[in-house]
């Protein structure tokens, strides 16, 4: 295994601790709750929004905490959903008289965890409500889910709720404009290779070096099938295919574009996937109103990509066009 | 090889097209010439900025242009210098009647094609100047260097020479203010793994599973020295202390802290050396002012990273804080 990591039981709290000190000013480490948040909450004028899930998808979601996005995220080990008690107290941190809404790849693991910490905190008198993105069209039900996976695809679902609740909308407001933006959300990912988490030690799963695999799931889970090696073209038609006859999405339609990287894909092949993918939908009659391209839900170093797809309209639109700040920036 | 890559000689013209397809407001792709501009350039009210090199360290430098930055960016084939003719037919599209600097990563290959294109653009009446940049301290010559390596490091100058060039200053003072941050700019990398051109089909060189290479270049270049895989801590300490004990950056000193990863080590994995790297300055006294963590300037899919020191000053420091646009964003 070739990775920065000392011993790999801390890679998580090292990751973090490594966060909070880049950015100082904005975000607060809890090392306790294994949780990042905004050093200015709770923000008492405005819906809390959480999300957590295992490590090891970076930026998500300890890296989307800023103005706009989330107010909080706790994560767990990598791969693994966070405790119920670290999510229950990640809630009374940012918690806001607005309430607080929890956001939560579908996934069976994260789900019983946020679902009882839901309860728990209502029972302490928040209001709460908890939304599931299920943006993953590759497989219906698989490993770790009963249903469809929530995948890249949240990034809308955290940036237009982050918009609202940053605007003053109400915690039911939020929680429609976030079930609006997952129920016109698309994404299908494929792996060139297996990714390594740090306490394995090894590659997650054999992928030989002639095969890839169509709609691998971000835990390396399994996806539609195996395939030889093909040109990017051939996966790109296959992907957006999947994601578009799916919603599906239609001549005439305004689309956002996402081309996301797994980990361990250079940001020039990922632009070579964007343009394909962006011809594709032009000769779909499909236009792309915005554009995303980098890392935004990987899977420690695989290299892979996933496309997702969001049907906007004007209320989708403005929300995201929205200001928002990260730890992720350039500048 | 696994990649997305169509024919591996259209990777760098079909990476270009991707990156003006994302970016159509502020873009636009030159293809009888390989060169990526600012839409709106030229600007006659500013003195432009142009750096080049080979492709496959993306986002330098193509990526890297828009306001505050580069003006335009001519790259040439994966780890090949621009043709002299691209780089001068790029000087003629972003021309201002202030002058044109061009800022070039110290290679010999690079310096051949810019210093003949400036020569060439002189005797076309325009005003230009030519800045090399040498941060990289791990080896004195090197394979395609006389003297010291451009890596990472060349953020800095670009970005503080983007933001003055921006508020007006002349070429003479955008020089200065070039050669003043590359002064005072230090950096190491190194090697987890090796890199795979597209065109070769197969790691550039052989790098054993349990080895690491202290001080590799950005083109796979060798280092200082081939060592066993180390903890996280041991690498970055040997990256710190060489970086600091350079310049040297001694107690008191306020600095700008990057860590860049090299294109296959994800985001997790840099905020981990981040946090490592903060902490080993504040046992030498040295104060992080600013943080950058994230890809920068890679050596095609390489797992691994480099470490940059940059002395502040308040004229640094204001310039580094000005804002920029470029198609490396993350909303």
């Amino acid at each position: 295994m070739k990775k920065f990591v000392n011993d790999p039981k801390d890679y998580v709290p090292e990751m973090l601790r490594g966060l909070a000190l880049a950015n100082p000013d904005t975000l607060r480490y809890v090392p306790e709750f294994n949780l990042i948040m905004r050093s200015d909450a709770p923000d008492i004028d405005k819906v809390a929004l959480v999300q957590g899930s295992g490590s090891g998808h970076e930026p998500a979601h300890v890296m989307s905490v800023g103005k706009g996005m989330l107010d909080a995220a706790c994560p767990g080990d990598v791969f693994s959903a966070p405790p119920t008690d670290y999510v229950y107290e990640t809630v009374k941190l940012v918690a806001s008289p607005k309430g607080v809404l929890l956001l939560v790849n579908n996934y069976t693991g994260d789900r019983m965890s946020f679902e009882m910490a839901e309860e728990l905190s209502e029972a302490d008198g928040v209001s709460v409500r908890t939304l599931f993105i299920d943006d993953d069209v590759s497989v219906q039900d698989s490993t770790y889910t009963v249903g469809r996976r929530g995948v890249a695809g949240n990034f809308f679902v955290m940036k237009a709720c982050g918009a609202a609740s940053e605007r003053g909308a109400d915690l039911d407001e939020v929680y429609r404009i976030g079930e609006k933006v997952n129920s016109v959300t698309r994404t299908m990912g494929m792996a060139l290779t297996a990714c390594t988490p740090p306490a394995k030690g090894g590659p997650l799963f054999d992928l030989p070096d002639n095969e890839i695999e169509m709609g691998v799931g971000i835990h390396g889970e399994p996806g539609r099938r195996r395939e030889g090696l093909r040109p990017a073209k051939d996966i790109v038609e296959e992907l957006v295919t999947a994601v578009a006859d799916d919603l599906p999405f239609a001549s005439g339609d305004r689309v956002a574009l996402m081309v996301n990287g797994l980990g361990g894909t250079p940001i020039g092949e990922l632009y070579l996937v964007y343009g394909l993918a962006h011809q594709q939908l032009a000769d779909r009659g499909i236009e792309v109103g915005r554009s995303y391209v980098g890392e935004y839900c990987t899977s420690l170093d695989m290299a892979g990509c996933s496309i997702t797809l969001v049907r906007l309209d004007d209320e989708i639109e403005e929300l995201l066009r929205d200001p928002a700040e990260t730890a992720i920036r350039v500048f």
